[in-house]
């Protein structure tokens, strides 16, 4: 006969934590607990085969039911107590406990035992009859919702039979002006059950069964087929839980926290939640139970704090044996553990030990002491730490309990994290404007260019009514660390009268209104922000120092300011993989040479502008070679199509025109026809070097001269330079032909030998990954932007792309956006491809990885075991990839 | 001693027309008339591998010059003339003849032999004193023209020698007063041959050679200089010639044409050049040299014309010896041959033989007829006829003749091919209603849109000045066979005055021009067009039944109206490869239900207004699968992204917003909302049809009850529904589910049990190419779209290429247009996975290509490897497709 029954007794289980798979994790626990001596309210658990038995075959499998009867007898003999009985009745618990912990998703049923019999036997043995019907109404209520209702109609009828029950409850309380459950007399509780029979009566066509084995069995299937439930099913589906898995039910016997002033109930942590602090930590309150401390209805007192009132100081007896169970467990286990217990009448039970839940920094402060203390080795402890507990330490949050009642006013893409709060402003000159001003400023825009970078800068927060997860707002927010949502369709902007209108809501310039960028979430109110006081603490450097040296790969960061630079250094940044060069151009003054050189009647004039900028950009790269000395900054040469560079505000185009002497007309037919329908698939890139080849030779001369310049002072300054957007041989060829030759002569004019600066481009297009062979014969490196790869190769425009996302992940169409994720069916076949031919042709070739999903634990894990031989990411995710590569090479 | 010289005299030749590798055409072709014993003037030829050696080496091989004196000797004992001799001189000609004809790109010189000696020689045997001298300056401005200068010097002087010499010639004759070179005395011939002799001495420093063996190896040295001349040079880059082959060098013995009334010189045809008719036909001109044939100063008389003035009149004796030979050469060569003849005293020599140009339709005629007459098989013919030549059939020309004098004003791509001539205007309403009044017009457009197509529609012409071979105005035009160039840079348009600027030049509404689309030039002046009026002539449809017959593959037309399904039908269409089904919205009434669907304020509204549609669309579907009776019709779902279906323009947008009762401002904004940054990436393809699937649901409808109503009339339709630009299998799984669906539906209202609608997709996104196992899981059919995968492939948008294209394809970058020749390395490669990946999990999968790219021979030879099925191009490349694939099939 096959095993299904698997008892806890007195320090004896059948099972232990290792049998998780057949036990589920609470089982497995409860057996765990009890094998270490630990006041586990003794039990058993039906094992997940039975569920799965069940999910198959509709019914239970033989012998079963003897099984169940002879855990039954142990129990009894061991409690000197009976199911069912008249003497000492034992009551039951009867729980789900799957393999994986889903929260919320499945049944419970307390109290099981209960009868006209039993109920009257447990008066008599406790003399305390409110308690006892007390108990048996909340028998009732989750009986006629768990095993009758739930567990055979598929359709519920609205309201359901818990709602139904609830409202007797209530009426009851009014009836005889009661204001709380616990002040139902013994007389109003007769009176509740007596109404809950005759109701579960009228609705299902069936008593409330009076007898104890019947609603022990009855809860026992109906916690099984709880498992196929619908709620349970979405959720394993979400989470990607196996559905043949099963659930284990385990039936216990009851213990009771509320059975006068030596009982209690309690919750509590081996280590603090909130700082990770290694000290003992909870909450009880004396003569109540679980609910009530979950209820909020009495406010619970600490387990120790030198006060009269902690457990220490009630019942110091017991509050010793809990903090040896609490320190006994979290050896065992080898984690901060989360225990729930209760006290009757003066002796201890453990109801429950599993991981404690804790914040960022608290989880890593508790990591990195349990590595100190050899309690977990390195891997585990990295294994523990999250993405998100590192974003929660660099970003400000929203305080949970204040948008706990409060509805967000609107949605969009979680494009760049933390949250903020500000006053409303629509364009970019008021953003600076109100900054100047002292004041704290949300810029909302239908979409961002790269014109408004500098009132991006100065506003707390971007959110925009286009675009998706790597349109331009997207992508600089993220670049800075700001908190963004972009493609929120349904925010419609009226930019002339400075009001924009959200789900019947209007939003004028000036309201107060708060991001929550990590959840994409909009509130029209001034919410408090929780600062984080971290950034620079000494647990996350000791994270870092730990992180940046076990990472598989290393990591480098797309950064085009010192600024940027200093803080992804700061955060173990090995290098720059991306510098752009094109938001150099915007300050007032290059802008004006910008368009000086775009609108250029002649070569010679634009050779003339184009050599005014070598000066600004030597010094751009000065300062970012500096910051980064000895570390490699690849240098990515202009890229975006010239027509950003224009005005396109008619105030604009009139200024310039006068500047440029021009008429309005004549420069408004010239910007016109630089207008490209498709600018993401148009002249830019390398296209531009190759057109106006003074703008490659000018880059270069200045990042040469800036070299040389460091070089003299003694620094070590290691530049690249990334020829963009390359898709065809010929074109690498021509720019490298320019950037050597410019290199070669600033050589002699500065009577320089040596100047070691590598030349590679980026591979962004289909096109690119097939030739990727002929590339590594002329590129000292390669970098994929896998940004523009993903566009090219679904077709996709990351700024476009809003108008059907949500619905493509809606339909399941689409798993996830992959301008977030990288995509490894298309784009991840076409870098396989790239990274096998170019090392067919150069085995030494460098490979890096520079667009979002450089920054994307997922994409890093897929991307990791192409043979790359870095990512570089955003500053802000550069901890976020140290850890990701970190836990790779476990 | 290897053999470099090869003689050919009196019916014997060393050589033969298999030797063209040795010899060059020039060479190999005299060689095998003379072995036919055809009179050619005897003479050798050295071989192309001394070109060779000369080149490496920079000198003569060994024994060369004794092969020569050996060949000249015996030249001289044949002709009792002895070369450089005091009795009777013999002068030779030395041209080059490299293997494949290079046009005016290499040097003759003629005459040579011409001393001091031998001139008084000349004159006394021939007593033609004005005959010798007039030789001797001939001989003298080509010897110091090709011998001296450009062999000798990389930079010449400017203005060269020639422009000298002629000008002394010049000058003389204003001296005497005469008005032609042959009205020269021999007083004055002596004069100028005096002045030539001072002015080579003054500028090269040396004298011209008064000895005639080293005239003879000038001369050859100066031919093989040649090769590697800058204009052959170029000329064999642009059209693939290998650099290595270098040219073969011909000396002859010279005869002349003009030593009096009995002899003369001529050109003939084996058959009519113009119609092709089976017809002996040329020109000749009494006393007169070949240079006189071409200076057009004198008029050629026919050769046969049954007047007096005929050469069959004149000298029957040569007629009939020159007919006779044409004869034998025809017969000989299988091929309509071009003969240049020379005849001295009664005495016919050829000069030489070559394949005879001809036009169009003479190509075919003569092709046909040779397969008839059994001088040719039907492959050898096939493999003779050029897309070319069906274009000049299909499409109204230019006459040559009245643009040889004329400068176009403008060029752009040639994206429709023909001319056409019209009355300017700048906007689709001014074509409707100057066409309505009974003009003809050209539109002027920046770009077009699916706006402008009625007026595109009634317009002669359309000339943009952006966009590339596959902008919508090109893809449009050419859909229609209509003339078309776009990307004309230099075009400026200024709207506002109905006018623009191109080079200097203004063009005003009204103004006449005329555009040559094949080879993208324009002109600012009405131009007399050749009309085809061959369009349905015997002759085209005996070939197009031989073509559609014996091609390797399929081909099918793209083609969303009736008409020009029909006329593919008519040139072999086996069916429809792609029918767009968005420019069946653009009519007033359906834009009006197009614009109600997109602005629609909830589903069922949307709803709604799809199904307005329904009655339309299937009226479409009906009249085009009526047409295409029992072939298949691939009818793709509405692929553009639908702003384009709103208006642009502010009074269209006013008249909107009145009809849909909104304001103004509400309507820009919506308009501005929908409006899309790159939108050839945007919202569009199965995009659309899976966030509107009513919208899928409404056209499979269509096609159903068209089918339905057809079927009951007895008829076969085929329809095939192409699900656009899917790049996941989900997207393709959602939208087949929505049609088969419908197809259901419909079946059960009509109570019809089959109905065979094949469903199958588009592939033109690299990530369809990767998915292609999955897509042939589920589709019947799939079919690349070239243009758009192209588009991503390369990261190129088709519409904006042209601000770089020009530049790269100067450059080298590419070597051609992607959108006009298939890439086969980034495209191509992407095709070759799809095709693989989709037969290996459906290895009945019909696969097609509907690109612009099937309609381009250079294109078809490549995919016809690649394991398709068919190609679909537009009606007028029809007959192209089917002529590069018959010759495939060979």
């Amino acid at each position: 006969m096959k095993k299904y029954v698997y008892s806890f007794i007195n320090g004896k289980a059948e099972g232990s934590a290792t049998m998780n798979k057949l036990l589920g994790g609470k089982g497995a626990n409860l057996a765990e607990m009890t094998n270490l001596s630990i006041p586990v309210p003794p039990g058993f658990t039906i094992s997940t085969d039975v569920c799965t038995y069940y999910m198959k075959h509709n019914r239970f499998p033989k012998g079963l039911k003897a099984q169940v009867s002879e855990a039954i007898n142990k129990l009894e003999s061991y409690m000197k107590k009976q199911f069912g009985g008249i003497n000492n009745p034992l009551l039951f618990s009867v729980r789900s406990g799957a393999r994986q912990s889903m929260p919320g998703m499945m049944e419970t049923v307390l109290n099981i035992g209960l009868t006209t019999k039993t109920t009257s036997a447990l008066i008599k043995k406790t003399n305390n009859p409110q308690f006892v019907y007390d108990s048996l109404r909340r028998l009732m209520m989750m009986y006629a919702d768990v095993v009758i209702e739930k567990s055979n109609y598929t359709q519920i009828k609205h309201p359901g039979i818990r709602v139904e029950l609830e409202k007797i409850l209530e009426e009851t309380k009014r009836k005889y002006s009661f204001n709380n459950d616990s002040d139902l007399t013994e007389q109003a509780l007769i009176e509740v059950c007596d109404l809950f029979n005759q109701t579960i009566k009228q609705r299902f066509k069936i008593e409330f069964p009076n007898n104890a084995s019947t609603q022990l069995w009855g809860a026992i299937e109906a916690v099984f087929k709880s498992w196929n439930g619908k709620r349970a099913f979405e959720y394993r589906n979400i989470e990607n839980i196996p559905h043949t898995w099963g659930t284990a039910v385990n039936v216990q016997c009851m213990v009771f926290g509320n059975m006068g002033k030596k009982s209690a109930t309690g919750v509590a942590f081996t280590r603090n939640p909130s700082t990770g602090e290694n000290e003992f930590f909870g909450e009880w309150l004396p003569n109540a139970q679980g609910e009530d401390v979950v209820a909020g209805i009495r406010t619970p007192q600490p387990i120790l704090n030198n006060s009269k009132k902690d457990l220490k100081y009630q019942m110091p007896a017991v509050y010793q044996e809990l903090y040896e169970v609490q320190s006994k467990l979290e050896k065992h286990y080898k984690e901060m553990q989360d225990l729930e217990f209760t006290i009757e009448n003066q002796k201890l039970w453990i109801l429950q030990t599993r991981t404690g839940k804790r914040n960022g920094i608290a989880t890593i402060k508790i990591a990195l002491d349990m590595y100190k203390e050899k309690l977990q080795s390195q891997s585990e402890i990295i294994a523990k730490i999250e993405p998100d507990h590192i974003n929660e330490i660099l970003l400000p949050t929203i305080n949970e309990s204040t948008v706990k009642n409060l509805n967000p006013v609107g949605a969009g893409l979680p494009a760049g994290p933390g949250c903020a709060t500000g006053q409303v402003v629509f364009n970019p000159q008021d953003a600076e404007e109100q900054y100047n001003k002292g004041n704290k400023v949300i810029l909302i825009r239908e979409e961002t260019s790269p014109e408004d970078v500098q009132g991006m800068f100065v506003s707390n927060a971007i959110l925009t009514s286009r675009g998706g997860m790597t349109s331009h707002a997207a992508l600089v927010a993220r670049g800075w660390g700001k908190c963004c949502i972009v493609g929120c369709n349904e925010l419609i902007i009226d930019y002339d009268n400075n009001q924009a209108f959200l789900n019947q809501q209007i939003i004028k310039r000036g309201d107060w209104i708060t991001l929550d960028g990590s959840k994409g979430l909009i509130y029209k109110k001034q919410l408090p922000l929780i600062k984080p006081a971290l950034k620079k603490n000494i647990i996350f450097n000791s994270l870092l120092n730990m992180l940046n040296k076990k990472r598989a790969l290393l990591v480098r960061t797309n950064a085009d300011q010192p600024k940027d630079a200093q803080a992804a250094l700061d955060m173990g940044a090995s290098g720059i993989g991306l510098c752009r060069t094109e938001h150099m151009f915007f300050d007032k003054e290059r802008i004006k040479i910008m368009r000086q050189i775009i609108l250029a009647p002649n070569k010679k004039k634009r050779r003339e502008s184009i050599m005014q900028l070598l000066p600004y950009q030597k010094t751009d790269f000065y300062q970012i070679l500096k910051t980064m000395d000895s570390k490699p900054v690849t240098i990515r040469l202009l890229d975006p199509p010239l027509h950003e560079f224009l005005p396109t505000q008619k105030k604009q185009i009139k200024d310039l025109a006068i500047e440029l002497k021009i008429s309005v007309k004549k420069l408004e037919a010239i910007i016109d026809n630089l207008h490209e329908l498709n600018p993401m698939l148009g002249h830019r890139g390398c296209r531009l070097g190759i057109t106006f080849p003074e703008i490659t030779e000018m880059q270069t001369r200045a990042i040469c001269e800036a070299t040389i310049q460091l070089l003299k002072k003694g620094l070590k300054p290691k530049p690249e330079i990334m020829i963009p957007l390359v898709g065809n041989i010929e074109e690498f060829i021509n720019q490298k032909k320019i950037v050597i030759k410019t290199i070669k002569t600033i050589k002699t004019k500065h009577k320089i030998k040596y100047l070691n600066i590598k030349i590679g481009t980026m591979i962004e297009l289909p096109r690119a990954c097939f030739i990727a062979n002929k590339i590594a014969q002329h590129a000292d490196f390669i970098s994929f932007g896998t940004n523009d790869l993903t566009q090219t190769t679904f077709g996709f425009s990351r700024d476009d792309i809003g108008s059907f996302l949500p619905q493509y992940l809606e339909q399941n169409i689409l798993s996830n956006d992959p301008f977030q994720h990288l995509d490894e069916t298309g784009v991840g076949e076409l870098i396989k491809i790239a990274i096998k031919r170019a090392k067919s042709t150069n085995s030494k070739i460098k490979i890096g990885v520079c667009g979002e999903h450089g920054g994307d634990p997922k994409s890093i894990n897929f991307l990791s075991k192409m043979g790359i031989d870095y990512v570089s990411c955003s500053p802000y995710r550069v901890p976020i990839a140290s850890l990701t590569l970190s836990k790779i090479s476990r």
